[in-house]
């Protein structure tokens, strides 16, 4: 069974090249990965937060949050 | 050919973490993966400076520097 990858971005630039360059990365034989835009999908913001995110752009892997570089905060977008 | 991935750390937790979820997720049939221990090759924190990595963990793809949550500025690993 893949494991689950989720990236939270917010269409920022910072955002864009972190999808580009290190979610795309991800080996796909091994993780499904679902892409989520906050900025449309704001209910998720709460279920980011639950899994310890700050900031976006980030990858929650196996329900550990990582923040790659720094596009914006997660209460900017609520 | 494969493109050019190189984490960089310095032990601590945080690093671990990252090198265990992201940088081992990528995908190795496209990335060959470097991982680099600043606090035992000071000499290439010049390099890692150069492209553009200012704290540890950082993951390089393609020549972008990518910082993976927080560990340590790269200046108090000199």
């Amino acid at each position: 069974m893949k494991a689950k990858a989720v990236f939270y971005h917010a269409g920022c630039p910072v955002c864009v090249s972190a999808e580009h360059h290190v979610a795309q990365a991800l080996d796909e034989t091994r993780y499904e990965l679902e892409v989520v835009h906050l900025g449309e999908a704001k209910p998720r913001i709460a279920e980011a937060e639950a899994q310890g995110v700050k900031s976006v752009p980030a990858l929650v892997l196996n329900g550990e949050p990582f923040h790659i570089n720094f596009g914006a905060d997660l209460a900017a977008l609520k």
